[in-house]
């Protein structure tokens, strides 16, 4: 049986521009890796709501799971849960238990739960909410998209949340092997277990350090019998 | 005049599965800013054959120029340049100036252009290449779709290669005011400002140090006058 797959989002101006450098498609990726969902695209789109619908409807019909990141905040820039209820044609509106929660979290910090923080609460009909343990202003997930904030360590919380109420699949094992020898040396060794070995997948990763080339070499998986097989193979055959 | 827009999509299970983390598209987004390109949309896609085909289509049709990243090596899995010569339908083989090229890197260092190497010699017909002055093996643009290897050093020096010989609009211009307030808190103002200045974006991005909560305000825009007026009337409702 093949695993689950996902698509993942990544919404802002700031990584267009060049401005921020995106931590949180390395993160998921991981994540979803161990898990065993595998993440088959990720799109990164402007704040933009035609762009946002449209990636939404096409990410989220296609795979079994969306996750998106960032445009979640108090900011007149913040429209991704109005864009996600759109691409739904879903009614969005402040839910009392997601103001109850912004409102505990203000109160303890003495500030006021303001028009433009309460934005925050506002939830499409039909959504469960996803745990902010950081900041208190929810997340959400609607039908297969899950909806998370922009802030690394507060996606990073919210994907700890999500996770476990996913079910996953047989978790990809991998297994590296470096070579000091040029990618075109070894590309034909490569290819021998890449057939030999049909279930997995061989990737070569060249690197130069120190004016030297190499190349990893990763296998795999999720059957740890052909895994350590191809790499006992592949071992003999680059040292051969 | 609006300036020319841009996609890039990057190639490669590897990010995918999260074992590596890709560098070069916070780059690529960097350098566009810098000569007046919009970057409009980022897509990562696996190494297959038919959602490379899907991409190149999609994002090439749509913006004015697409920049590629990964998949231009000598093994089996780096199917990039077949993908976007199938994406418009042109033949590609072995092209006797790239093969030139590879012969003369790697006699000069005393390595073979064996069969997985000259691989990287093919080239889709109507191809300009792309020179690389680390490995030798070029990219190439066809149409308006520059393809470029993956490995950041060499990707950086193709993208240093190819900017020149494209047209820029205004380069964007960006002020950042860092504010030690919660993005709740000054949200009406931003809204006030980007109301004020519709030719600019004014962007907000929270952040938490040492447990305080603070906001770096960005106002972008070309025309340097405007930006300047802005922050100097956000500045002064922020300190208000």
């Amino acid at each position: 049986m093949s695993n689950p797959t996902a698509a993942m989002l990544v919404i802002g101006d700031e990584i267009l521009s060049g401005r921020t450098r995106d931590s949180n498609m390395h993160h998921l990726a991981g994540e979803l890796t161990r898990v065993g969902i595998d993440l088959r695209e990720v799109r990164v789109v402007p704040d933009d709501q035609d762009a946002i619908v449209a990636a939404v409807r096409a990410l989220a019909g296609r795979w079994d799971h969306l996750f998106t990141s960032g445009g979640i905040g108090p900011t007149h820039d913040d429209i991704t849960a109005e864009s996600v209820a759109a691409a739904f044609d879903m009614p969005i509106r402040v839910r009392e238990d997601a103001r109850a929660l912004l409102q505990a979290h203000y109160d303890s910090q003495g500030l006021e739960l303001n028009e433009s923080r309460l934005r925050m609460a506002r939830i499409p009909e039909g959504a469960t909410l996803i745990e902010n343990p950081i900041s208190a202003a929810p997340g959400f997930t609607l039908k297969n998209v899950h909806v998370m904030a922009g802030v690394p360590t507060i996606f990073e919380a919210m994907v700890a949340s999500v996770l476990p109420t996913l079910t996953g699949g047989a978790p990809l094992l991998s297994q590296t092997l470096t070579v000091q020898r040029g990618e075109g040396d070894v590309a034909p060794i490569l290819q021998e277990i890449a057939v030999a070995f049909p279930d997995l997948t061989v990737g070569s990763y060249p690197f130069i350090r120190g004016g030297v080339h190499g190349v990893n070499v990763v296998v795999r998986g999720s059957d740890k019998t052909q895994v350590d097989a191809a790499v006992t193979r592949l071992s003999g055959m680059l040292e051969g």
